[in-house]
């Protein structure tokens, strides 16, 4: 990816995204401006409960109803990845893992900086009701994991990053079996 | 996706990107100033020559070197994507087709505005030799079908709507047969 260099510029500061920008020397010696956007790092969470996976069917104001897993940008200050899919998890499912542990950070890279961590929520209990705010509409569905990896085909289930991952666990037996001991932590 | 209203307000206009603001109503009523990133609109071509296809493997200053699909930003004033297409694919490899088309429009969505413009251009003849500006290396490489999907493993192919495709066609032989007859325009 197009690294954000130490002495790039920032010209804009928003809620969500900042600007960079910064002179950049080409291969032939010449200079050009570079510009990279970096965006609020988000969180998403693979949380079972039981034998099941918690799939988020919602809609916020000026979105279509998709499907989701929990997650979201982490957008309070001082808050660190692993507080952040916790508290998400929490708001959105009221579930709860004692063994929750980071899976793997998605970056797209190119001209947008946006880390996206995925976290394994294994175990969950119920703990509370939903807590969400007057930006979300969210229904809970739970589907076992043949049902979770066929999502992979929806075309409203939005997590790109995600959608790979599942298609080759579909391609190959052994990744299939890895994933799902994974999730389940079997 | 979060679609940008009309009553938008563009508070940062940048050479990549620009940001639009505004005050969206939440479902409780309530009001929260929603941010959105719109993205130069890009191009990425399948383009085929004889039974092979065109991977490009590049690098440009500060990123690794990587493979892709020819293609860029829509940065010409006036272009439209078919014209982008043209011209890309003309630069990158010196390859031009006369049955070139537009396959489908990607765009992310959310909290970023940027479509990616796909196309095919089957039967493609050498008319010119490479011609890259000071911020391109690329070598042309040609790979079969079978190949060319397998770049759907690679960690360093980085373009993840066509990743997902690959996969799917991976997954069912009469979705590969159908991608490859569209690819070869057979």
């Amino acid at each position: 990816m197009s690294k954000i260099p130490p002495h790039a510029k920032k010209v804009f500061q928003g809620d969500v995204y900042e600007i960079y920008q910064w002179p950049q020397q080409m291969f032939d010696g010449t200079v050009k401006t570079f510009e990279v956007a970096k965006r609020l790092p988000g969180v998403s969470i693979i949380a079972t409960h039981q034998d099941k996976i918690v799939i988020l069917h919602q809609r916020q104001p000026n979105t279509d109803w998709h499907h989701t897993l929990p997650g979201g940008y982490m957008d309070k200050p001082g808050e660190n990845p692993l507080e952040a899919a916790e508290r998400e998890l929490l708001e959105e499912t009221g579930l709860k893992s004692e063994q929750i542990f980071h899976w793997k950070t998605y970056n797209p890279g190119g001209r947008l900086d946006s880390d996206l961590h995925f976290f394994i929520a294994p175990n969950c209990q119920k703990i509370a009701e939903q807590s969400l705010d007057g930006g979300e509409e969210i229904v809970v569905q739970f589907v076992d994991f043949e049902e979770f990896l066929e999502f992979a085909h929806h075309e409203n289930f939005h997590s790109r990053s995600l959608i790979i991952e599942m298609l080759k666990a579909k391609l190959d037996p052994n990744h299939k079996n890895e994933f799902k001991k994974l999730i389940f932590k079997e």
